[in-house]
């Protein structure tokens, strides 16, 4: 059986990994993503201590270059983030480890794990999408990853709001209110200006937290149609979220799409990841698995 | 050379027509939609004289249902149109033709001839969005027509609006206010009181209507990252459309995605279609071609 190397790239922390799969997961690190100079030999450091891998895969924070055929190809590219503008990513891996390398965002690497192992298993056209201090979605198609242009960044899709509900301006320093904007983790700390976990199960905050996720919903719905969406990240472990957003889908969507899905079936269309605080890394793993099969 | 069919299923006519590309389109015919009973029979009789053919496509109005492992394939399925609801559109033509046959919706097909002989050559990500009497979107993504969960509805998405600005209620008997409610010919209509194709092109329906674009422009952007946007239907032959809808796009991005096609490279980025009155029946014909690679 081959093993792989992960690397769940995040904005905060890197998580490295050695394994296959869900029931093999081994000898993992985590360590501040700091700067390049600092974080890519650490992960470069503790592959090599775990002998031969068969391919590594790299789920990252955004946005990156995942085009094989572009001169950028394996960086992070536009990030605001100190040290980490345009900074090659797969480059140094690949130099030191000399091994295939799957590259990726960290939504399209817990898509593609989902997929594989979690809450998206035998659905081939399908959203994944984290709610946390950002909002991203990843997404595949026709059972391949979206890239198109760069990658989709859904958490900036533009959304109605009423401004006599929620007269909030927004977090996001893009758009202001964008998805992201409104519904993130630090827009929900602003607008109540209280740690959002501390909120109980029936504040107000968790019906208008619902309302923007489920807006996002149906735009991914009418635009990408996907067969099922996974609803994770820190915010979604608020789990009353669930039912709020079903609900609220299902009245925006007024019975236009007639799918059973869309109405009884909600339950098993809107759900969280299967494979919780793994996800990421486990991203890493199903990226590094596919490197190998395509022998990248 | 093989010889196909085609089958326009509009809302309003039929287009029936022999050939295999734009240079060989021939023998074309139209009669109005009427009733399932008055318009198959005379498709097939049609077909029929000219021949035998290698397979025939059918690009019809929705909602259809494009899954071929689905009880009811081939049917035009919830449509509120008078006579055509849950009505086998496939079943008869190839009881009576016995060729493989392509069938999806319209914008899907002109999606698929825009790809193969139009704007989006050597595009393999990629929307088609038609603004006319009702607002359809069709998408290709690695190559491949999105269906998911049914088909992309990207006309039913949801948008921001400041109602000081535009008081109209939405035309669509679903969602009021969604893009096609705010966007489609109609509601020009209803909004101005005029025949819109009447007003000066620096009217300002037309910023307006740019403005509403541009949002769904937008959110196909962070959803579904196409390389690019086919812009077609009746309301974009307002071609002073397109130099707005670019503009109020790269502003509301407001460069968070930093690539070239959403700055500099606009002008090619949002597009007109490139077969023009012919891409209903042309896409038709492209589903047949593809029909055949699959021998379905």
């Amino acid at each position: 059986m081959p093993t792989f190397g992960g690397i769940e790239a995040g904005g905060t922390k890197f998580v490295c990994a050695i394994g296959s799969g869900p029931d093999d997961l081994r000898g993992e690190i985590r360590f501040p993503t700091a700067t390049p100079a600092e974080a890519i030999p650490k992960a470069i450091a503790f592959f090599q201590e775990h002998g031969s891998l068969d391919a590594i895969g790299v789920a990252s924070f955004g946005p990156i270059d995942p085009n094989p055929a572009s001169n950028s190809y394996g960086y992070v590219t536009t990030t605001p983030k100190p040290h980490w503008t345009n900074t090659d990513l797969v480059g140094p891996l690949r130099d030191a480890l000399n091994v295939p390398i799957g590259f990726d965002t960290d939504v399209n690497g817990a898509a593609l794990a989902e997929n594989r192992w979690g809450a998206a298993q035998g659905v081939d056209t399908f959203i994944y999408i984290t709610v946390g201090t950002g909002i991203g979605g990843g997404a595949m198609v026709n059972g391949e990853l979206v890239h198109g242009l760069m990658h989709p960044e859904m958490g900036h899709m533009l959304l109605p709001r009423d401004k006599e509900r929620d007269p909030y301006e927004g977090w996001c320093p893009y758009h202001g209110d964008c998805l992201e904007g409104l519904a993130n983790g630090p827009a929900l700390t602003e607008r109540w200006q209280v740690d959002p976990t501390t909120l109980p199960v029936d504040h107000p905050a968790w019906a208008l937290e619902a309302h923007y996720l489920a807006l996002g919903v149906v735009n991914m719905v009418t635009i990408l149609s996907p067969q099922r969406v996974i609803m994770g990240g820190g915010v979604m472990d608020q789990e009353q979220l669930f039912p709020l957003v079903r609900t609220e889908v299902a009245a925006l969507l007024n019975n236009y799409i007639q799918k059973d899905e869309l109405s009884q079936g909600l339950d098993s269309y809107i759900v969280p990841p299967k494979l919780g605080a793994q996800a990421g890394v486990l991203g890493a793993i199903a990226l590094a698995e596919r490197a190998l099969r395509a022998g990248k």
